[in-house]
């Protein structure tokens, strides 16, 4: 697939919560993830589809979600841009705030081989 | 300047649509700005300050910007985000439509070395 194909698949799925779907179908085996910060006790960075998924089951545990909106995709190269905006309450502090944030993915032979979240830390 | 500092100050100007101020104040000289595609006649890259702003200015002289929206600065280590939203005229072809993309900063020395365009083309 283009980079353009990976990315509207990637949009897609994400749009419709299926994020562990994205992963599988569209994520690189040894695939990175790339936080800004580091979150509390955990590494910023996640190397493989394994401790992807694993980031995600943590987030889904650990949030509501009320709305969510997924522009994008913006693309450049062999890179796509996706902004999200999330409404969602962190349930150990049962907080809600909007969670805004870039997402910028490297497709490599079809696959997604690293994505970075951007956001103000 | 860190590279938030520097985020926050690109986009406090160019919201006020003080590109040329934000060119001048924040870019290094040979700062390069990367469209995803070459515009018709022009080299998709632009090599310096003075290429940067002779692009700006023909968007400028092209374009009647009825209305904007800047979202971000969203940072990533030595690099920040910003989402763009433009509803212009391009005046040559007389027609209206909403310009929606991502612009990828990478700050070194408290300068932006590069700029890069993301957007469907």
């Amino acid at each position: 697939m283009s980079t353009m194909d990976v990315a509207k698949r990637y949009v897609e799925l994400v749009k419709e919560q299926k994020n562990e779907e994205a992963l599988e179908e569209l994520f690189a085996q040894d695939a990175v993830s790339v936080e800004p910060v580091a979150p509390p006790g955990q590494d910023r960075t996640k190397r493989g589809v394994a401790e992807i998924r694993a980031k995600g089951e943590w987030w889904i545990q650990n949030h509501i979600v009320h709305g969510a909106e997924v522009e994008g995709p913006y693309p450049h190269d062999d890179r796509f841009a996706v902004h999200f905006t999330y409404d969602i309450t962190f349930k150990p502090e049962n907080k809600r705030f909007t969670m805004n944030e870039i997402g910028l993915f490297t497709v490599k032979d079809g696959k997604i081989t690293k994505e970075e979240f951007f956001y103000p830390t």
